[in-house]
């Protein structure tokens, strides 16, 4: 069976995958100095990477044979703080899988269970060729 | 002359800071395989993280005595994709600074001087003590 | 038992309230000719203003005595479009309520059950004694 | 010269339009009591509203024959309370115009000249023969 995979981005920073279907994509990332902010918890800036990378994913893992994807915008509202050392768990799930867009959702939840963010964003869904071709445009 | 300062997170990362005031913060990034996305280009993630750590910069550096601030949201609307090698730059510049919010706008320009992405973000004004304090939570 | 009210622009915009608890606000607006866009299908900016009456009776439904609430952000996506004529749904439930600010979600369905916008926007939680006193700013 | 239309619901609305090009489109409305929240000042879902008519109608007026926009989303951020009776301006500028999408920011200020509220959306471009046609769905 096709599983999703991850890209680059993902591995340097440190997430990794869970049991995934089309339906939900679900990733870990414990929560290391290196995704601090000046105030000790987690950066929203890697709280934000961490649930992009879900996102992409979830819309990468649902197109259809030549379709291709590009992230147009994301909206993130964040709830409550990360503690470093902690192991965060991301869920997405569709909220939209239409012909030319897709809006995914993904909830950040900490440790305690309790949601820490949630990130709504929008793929562009188009027909490209890779690298080797005239990169993206919105 | 007060300076900003960077959190851990954007060492992590490779953000460097350039020239900088209350009213500008400027920032640097040269993208790495590291920031790659599936497509070869530079993941939105990274894109993100990068301009939220300039926009928390900017907050921070905003701050009155004893005040502290909380990323609450952020929005980010991508333009452009970035090739990876090039260098790109965030200018962060204020869309309200009030008692209770502050509204920060970043513009991440590539190397070729379009803009790549636009991320507006809401952060909230409170005290806090720092990281032996209950965290911060909205 | 109490019962959520209207604000002054939701009676002039034809927004009514159904069966509602302080962990689900529902109104429905029949959509007319007054709605419409250039393509003849219901505005965009008719379908946040709905939504955002329903977030707005959410968060105003669950403040504390003394309590007042102004919103702070908005963000909608946009999934199908609204035919003149049909009587769309909204559903308001939380996302986060906190000391200091409230997340609420607003579904607009329309009248074939299919969702078509989401709403998610953030209340800055404050106390202000109503319309003798400052306005509030955030 | 070309000159921009409004959609039905603008007129319904109150809002007219001043000097516009496919650069800037301006636009006004005069706050009354139909706009009003619980709270004595302008509803948020009105400011969305305005805003919202002023991003179609520049996203509208700069199409090339044949082409049509629907919005797939909206972010408004509100920064201050907008008194009834007052004249509201709107100041929508494009972020971008590329083949696929717009993004258009529009700046709304009140009487004193402060920005009240500030919005950024995305408009998915596409080939629509109008009313008689299929509805667009993102």
């Amino acid at each position: 069976m096709k599983k999703p995979s991850l890209p680059p981005f993902a591995e340097t920073f440190g997430i990794s995958l869970g049991s995934c279907t089309q339906d939900e994509i679900v990733g870990y990332l414990t929560v290391g100095p290196a995704h601090a902010n000046r105030n000790g918890v987690m950066h929203g800036g890697a709280i934000m990477a961490f649930a992009d990378v879900l996102g992409g994913t979830a819309a990468s893992f649902n197109l259809k044979e030549g379709q291709n994807t590009t992230t147009i915008e994301s909206k993130t509202n964040f709830l409550r703080a990360v503690t470093l050392g902690e192991t965060i768990t991301g869920r997405c799930v569709p909220q939209h899988r239409g012909g030319k867009t897709h809006v995914w959702q993904t909830t950040v939840l900490r440790a305690d269970g309790k949601p820490a963010a949630i990130t709504t964003q929008t793929q562009l869904v188009f027909t490209w060729e890779g690298q080797n071709s005239p990169k993206p445009a919105a």
